[in-house]
């Protein structure tokens, strides 16, 4: 099934999308809901992000194929394959939606880089749980582009801005309830031509493993979000672009690229 | 003025604090308030973290003093003089308020030190703001205690833990807005012997200059929090202390210390 918070005029809600439809539901996504009769085209409502989650988890590097990259990155040798997931928080700032734009900064070097992920919804709060009881924390799977600027990522202690500047922690369309998620594809398309592809099969530590480990020291809520990590090696976006990420069985995330306006400081009283 | 928040029986409010009294107050206290007719003694009611954050941000190491020590936490030598601030998350999750307890995981070696500090709360959406705007953005001062358990912030890739494990983000009592956040003397007690002094005019990254530096990637939003950093050397604390965050001024963020029980896990339907 899948599950997407939409907004149509000033209304915002959770539905079920089937048939190009959007199914208003009443209840809680977490915990028990019913369908109502409210339908609307898919194509008339405006999707956004899935879940408002507290906390955006990265896993650290999880993909053999992804090290030498990261190396490269760091601007140092492979790192070694690493013995247990090293989690990260992405900013909620930087948290968008379906067609949402991501924007290059302005002072960045312009080396903007996308990356294709699957993404774990948590549905309860849970911690210190096995691998085997975090499958029964999860609600679904969504899709998420894991934006990083290239050179902060290498400047700076930590990646408060590679990964957590605005606009740079896309996900949606939706979330899946009912796909295995240790068998997807990930595609990442820019301008329609394929830039990256990868299987969660190669994740080094499961979306399990991964919920797991960081519920140890961490009380994961409802709505948080765990992404997959990447793999490979990864290229740059540019204003203009568009990129999708493209998860057979779970839906496309597409979003513009732009350049950041010149513009005043934003000081909202 | 001190705006705390606070909850008697099921109600949750903010109030300004006077006279050992609470007088609830109805409007947000980021725009517009005005003061009711109803009052509580301070003494009867619960005292809880004085805003709701969507980012709680460290600037990295933000006092001379704090140099060598931090690079002997890192097993290296002692880092240079920090060029701007290196704004790292703290994990939403550790957040809490006056005499919540600060839990020690139990499988921590137990190096889990305290660092008095003072943070800022953010009172307005704002992006790119200079120093001098930054100061528009901030409603005032709290204290508050960044633990920090040192044997993770020396292995792991980030400070998800170290720095982010449930309880490790004490924040409290109230907000005072009319203090010079540059001049405020920082002490800490365990068990009421200090054991940390410090002082606002010696942090190398004035709160204006950091909230300026992370608004140039990220919207902050009102109740986000900023910290200040910490000072000199620290020591690790023991289930059954008392830990307290004294800013003459604004207030005493008091809170227990205990061992985490024994138990299992938490999975909540």
């Amino acid at each position: 099934m899948k599950i997407a918070r939409f907004r149509t005029g000033r209304r915002v809600g959770y539905g079920v999308v089937m048939n190009q439809e959007v199914v208003e539901i009443r209840g809680s996504i977490y915990t028990r809901y019913r369908l109502t009769d409210i339908r609307y085209p898919l194509s008339k409502v405006q999707l956004l992000p899935p879940t408002e989650p507290s906390e955006i988890w990265g896993p650290g590097l999880n993909f053999v194929d992804h090290l030498e990259f990261a190396g490269a990155v760091y601007g140092g040798k492979t790192p070694p394959l690493p013995k247990h997931p090293e989690p990260w928080h992405k900013g909620r700032n930087a948290f968008i939606g379906p067609d949402d734009s991501i924007i290059i900064p302005k002072d960045s070097s312009g080396d903007v880089h996308y990356e294709g992920e699957a993404v774990a919804v948590i549905s309860k709060l849970c911690r210190r749980v096995t691998p085997v009881q975090a499958v029964r924390c999860i609600l679904g799977y969504t899709c998420g582009n894991d934006v990083s600027e290239r050179s902060w990522q290498r400047e700076d202690w930590t990646l408060w801005r590679a990964k957590g500047s605005d606009t740079f922690a896309p996900v949606g369309p939706w979330i899946e309830t009912e796909v295995d998620p240790q068998d997807l594809e990930l595609i990442v398309r820019v301008n329609e031509a394929e830039v990256q592809r990868a299987h969660t099969k190669d994740m080094i530590f499961s979306f399990a493993e991964i919920v797991s480990y960081i519920s140890q020291q961490v009380t994961l809520r409802p709505g948080d979000l765990v992404f997959s990590g990447t793999t490979g090696t990864t290229s740059a976006l540019r204003p203009g672009d568009v990129v999708e990420v493209d998860i057979p069985g779970i839906g496309v995330l597409r979003n513009p690229v732009a350049a950041e306006a010149d513009g005043l400081p934003v000081l909202e009283d």
